[in-house]
């Protein structure tokens, strides 16, 4: 029901963003909160469609669009990366505003090539796409099992990364394999290498993918509180004495550093990617 | 150089496809291997230009475009989540085919909501996101704390994986913790437990929560292999065994059960959430 002319909203209520996909919705998903992010004013509701792969899926998502119109009252948002065109013509019959991410960009595409697009259902992230898949499950099992300093198989390491204790090495490694299938390990450097004022020895014959995180001594002592409060560790004096003795130690070494402090591990990780030689070219087999 | 009349090659060669972000590059890349995948049978070559984030850089990355389609012949694919509309006509200039994902888009949903969009570079990937960047990285270390049955703090947990040694619980888990901010703990179903016929008491309080994985056992007796080979652990009889009695007793106690012997850990970790109650709803604060 729309509210009354007597008394109107300041503003009308925000759409419902629904993110619907013939597969598990992850490119949906993130083109679609992607997009909502540019209107930080708005309060979007939002609901994921995953694995709408039949004709009659695609309907029963489009009933239920409709539905969430009637509810809301607001035209819903429907992003979608739906490939097959019946699919996407029974998604369009919903008359919401949908983003046809496929719709809008195959036909640019396959009128370029002069070849047609063999619609595969999320073939990106499926399991049939064998060779990406297993490289990323291989090089997560691979920072799993070389995290802080375990099982020290740096030759087959892509990046190491080092830093104090609690400085976002693990997140970066797991993040970094998992999304770009890079074997990375971390090697924390404690008060026991800052006493002999040198590089833990295993990590110089490896110094060109070695790189480093920093962060500042108060952000530091705040996470390491919440593991263990009023401790010395978390103490903002042992924070910084370990940061100063750290950053001293890489630089000599000419290890790069990257302050973490205001960066999300995708930052972090997109960074350190691009530091390396030319990852971010990836020629076909 | 095009190749010459005298002999054609059986079809032009594939171009190359680029992914340009004033960011991480993560949507950008998501999308553009996704619409790539959607051909089969060319064989791009790709190469991510993250961080794009000024007019001059736009610009480089507009000359760099042109010179890849200068020593290719092939006019490149550019798959562009460039937001400010400066950066976005500095790159329309390279006049590759560029997939402008927030030129398609955002001028749809500003006309719809009567309101403009206010761009923000990068906004859902950064750490200006605070609630959701913070409840990924807490569910991550959340996952990494509950791994292997370690610590059962399972009154915070969104999600209990259950399912014999290497069925995909640890990768499942920490993959649903980075994208979707879950709380996924893990517990392993061992021999020890089949011996008492029963399930782990600890998990009986949580049930609604439990979720089980299987597989096949030759699927299961390769992963095992890998890292014990000839051992009884990873034997085709030993994983039999296992899986027949881990099979029983979760269905005995009525936890769904999902085979990952041919799914992806996303296909699996989009599956489990949708099993939850309603995860994919998201109302706003």
């Amino acid at each position: 029901m729309r509210h009354s002319r007597e008394s109107p909203l300041p503003h009308e209520p925000s759409p419902t963003g629904l993110f619907v996909s013939d597969h598990t919705g992850i490119t949906a998903e993130i083109i679609g909160k992607s997009l909502l992010s540019q209107y930080p004013d708005e309060a979007f509701a939002t609901e994921s469609l995953p694995f709408v792969d039949s004709q009659e899926k695609a309907q029963n998502a489009a009933s239920h669009i409709r539905e969430v119109w009637k509810q809301t009252s607001v035209r819903p948002f429907v992003f979608s990366s739906l490939t097959d065109p019946d699919a996407r013509a029974a998604l369009n019959a919903s008359e919401a505003l949908v983003m046809d991410i496929y719709g809008q960009f195959l036909g640019m595409m396959t009128a370029e090539i002069g070849r047609p697009a063999t619609p595969a259902k999320g073939k990106f992230h499926a399991i049939g796409d064998q060779d990406n898949y297993t490289s990323r499950i291989d090089a997560l099992n691979f920072s799993l099992a070389t995290d802080d300093g375990m099982a020290l198989k740096y030759d087959r390491a892509d990046l190491i990364l080092v830093g104090v204790s609690r400085s976002g090495k693990t997140p970066t490694s797991l993040y970094m394999a998992m999304q770009y299938g890079l074997c990375v390990a971390n090697y924390p450097l404690t008060p026991e290498h800052f006493d002999r004022f040198e590089l833990p020895s295993v990590l110089r014959p490896h110094l060109k993918k070695v790189r480093g995180l920093t962060l500042t001594p108060t952000r530091l002592s705040q996470i390491r509180a919440e593991r263990r409060p009023n401790s010395e560790y978390a103490s903002l004096e042992t924070c910084k004495q370990e940061l100063n003795a750290a950053e001293q130690m890489m630089r000599s070494a000419g290890i790069p550093v990257l302050d973490s402090t205001t960066r999300s591990v995708e930052e972090i990780a997109a960074l350190l990617r691009q530091s390396l030689t030319n990852p971010t070219v990836q020629r076909p087999a």
